[in-house]
């Protein structure tokens, strides 16, 4: 007989991850512009000091700063104009002492010159000759060559969350394909002989719509998951096993949705203990809502096998603590920011439990608080009000109003 | 000759919000497995009680309330079991005084019961009696009918962004298709005899990879837009002025970015006020970076018309503070939240302007430190390391570190 392993949400997140980090990390090629939103498998080198010219960052003449050491409004630097500056293309000619070029913003630096005078400072003087009312310091309003990237330089690391200003980085770079990690496939069994499908009308006694499939779904595509399949099944041992083994093949988790009848519990840790290998390792988590969670794990499929609380809150909430955590961690990506919050009033601690409470945020005089949104066992429409969530440790008892919470957004 | 309005970001945002507020509303309906992060453009109403029968939220046996007064560990409570509910159906029978019904979690209450013991409580004698060792409440372990939702109240509101929780409770009411907001069309050109192609090698002189397009489609898609369209022309006031008339039939926002030469500048206001009706009413905002921002409209085509600077910072922060506010303004949605921090360092201030400081978020101590990142007009590649942005006010002389700010993650 196996022994029930009770487990805090620290031990479960290091099973699975443990159990998975050597099967979840495929990865694959994507053009630059898919890739808003993905996570990089690759370290991203700058191939080359960009930008690879130097550019004036202002509209004005290219000068050489020492000319104009000094000038000021009633005592101007005088200089010769010897040309202009194209804007997209290389110039040829050279700046000496007492020289200067038109130049644009963006345009490249003719050699000779180390700064750009705004045109606001200057005044012309017949066809090709200029007055500098300002001095520029060597360097001023030129962006030197490598000032965004220098090459062998690493631009972004493995792991990161693809920005839109990212985006920009790996384009002056010249990137054109990026290696990013394909989403984690998983798929969702609601079991229950209760349930109908969602849009079914009139109810009958006894049954109620089935939700978790599709709140589930959401929450897993939001978290990076490709959802490959969501089906429903009645309380039926066989269909429950045949539907986890076929998607044990296609997926990287299969994750069934039960009711939290003692009698449900027990059969989806059977059948995880029958079709897979090593099977169950963690029943039961240390949390509440959502004790009633089983961790199982296969092998030579490579598959983590979940068993959820059936009931709505507690499958998001366990689903968001283990496997939104598990999608970011397997890729080494960077978790997501907490907001720091007061609560607004006492709130209860279940002994040996961490807690989660889904709250609604409130921005006040400077500060958020966190309220509190108490709810029933089997409900979920309160949730609708919710922002996000905090957690109250184990070791605690409870928190007075005004504590302070880090609440993770929804 | 126009006069040249040089705005705040919240007059720009009226002014833009009041231009564009009739015209971008359109809605559609979508299956509701296709709506996670969508807006809602309806009120949501429940369409009955739920749950619409009494349910246990746990396994046991149920009861009436007061058969079980009093009842503990050494004076249990008596009962005959009658049956046994069965998971999804109703119950055809009654319980009265002395009697009680197994039930499982979810199971529907008989009438006559009024509460549920849980199994763990309760002792079996022979076939049909148990003791009870525990007192229960009215109502103890059960949903009752409406608990979760009533009818005729309002379930979700018309701007709200729809959550994987809002999926399940839009389930639980029984809703198929839901009226959600049509993500505003956009379309970018972006203009410069000196950009080439992303992915061109080796750059010549003077030569620059164009960025914006693909930086701020990202940025876009975040923020919920529809990018219908990106495009790269040279500087020429024809085929701009044919590209924006042409992109205005389909698109609702038609956005610019050019050099921010003085010369560019102008030619993108120019071509908006040949092409658009009433044409250009903002030419410059108070930010920085940012403010060779131009905004404009079209009334017939029922579109916004803007110049965006080419700097690819200045031209996401100008996006990000204006579209990026206007597309959840116009849907009624909740602006983002932001995270209190304090920052790391003093940062100065430019007079007259709100000026916005990227920054990376540190958490330690129980709270976030924002530390600035400090560019150079033109470059990119800094940003990659920023979580979010600040902003301090135009009135304000910069601030002393340690001082709150507020930060918006991008």
């Amino acid at each position: 007989m196996k022994f029930l392993q009770v487990d805090t949400i620290e031990k479960a997140r290091e099973k699975i991850f443990n159990a998975a980090k050597n099967w979840l990390q495929k990865a694959e090629m994507l053009p630059l512009e898919q890739t808003a939103g993905k996570i990089l498998a690759q370290d991203i080198i700058a191939p080359q000091d960009l930008p690879h010219f130097r550019r004036s960052t202002v509209d004005g003449y290219a000068v050489i700063s020492k000319d104009c050491a000094g000038a000021n409004e009633s005592i101007p630097s005088f200089l010769t104009v010897i040309g202009a500056v194209e804007m997209g293309k290389g110039t040829e000619f050279s700046i000496t002492t007492g020289q200067c070029a038109e130049i644009p913003t963006g345009g490249m630096l003719p050699s000779g010159a180390d700064a750009v005078v705004m045109i606001e400072y200057c005044e012309a003087f017949g066809d090709n000759e200029i007055a500098v009312y300002k001095s520029v310091a060597h360097g001023g309003h030129v962006v030197q060559i490598g000032d965004d990237m220098k090459q062998g330089e690493t631009l972004l690391s493995k792991g990161k969350k693809i920005t839109p200003q990212d985006i920009g980085a790996l384009a002056v770079a010249g990137v054109k394909d990026v290696c990013v990690y394909i989403p984690l496939k998983i798929c969702f069994i609601s079991t229950g002989d209760e349930l109908i499908t969602p849009h079914y009308n009139p109810l009958e006694d006894g049954k109620i719509r089935e939700t978790n499939t599709l709140s589930l779904a959401a929450l897993a595509q939001k978290h990076g998951y490709d959802v490959v399949k969501t089906l429903t099944l009645p309380d039926d041992e066989e269909m429950i096993s045949h539907a986890i083994t076929d998607n044990m093949q296609d997926c990287d988790i299969v994750a069934v949705t039960g009711g939290s009848s003692q009698g449900k519990k027990d059969m989806t840790a059977e059948i995880i203990n029958k079709i897979a290998n090593p099977g169950v390792f963690t029943h039961g988590i240390a949390i509440k809502p959502g004790k009633p969670t089983i961790l199982g794990s296969d092998t030579s499929s490579q598959t983590l096998l979940v068993g959820l609380p059936g009931h709505p809150i507690s499958a998001m909430t366990v689903f968001g603590l283990l496997f939104g955590w598990l999608h970011k961690e397997i890729a080494g990506e960077r978790q997501e920011f907490a907001i720091p919050a007061k609560i607004s009033v006492n709130v209860p601690q279940s002994p040996g439990k961490v807690t989660c409470y889904p709250c609604k945020l409130v921005f006040e005089n400077g500060e958020y608080t966190a309220e509190p949104i108490f709810y029933k066992s089997g409900l979920i429409a309160t949730l609708v009000e919710a922002d996000g969530y905090f957690l109250i440790e184990k070791d605690t008892e409870g928190l007075a109003k005004g504590s302070n919470v880090m609440v993770y957004l929804y």
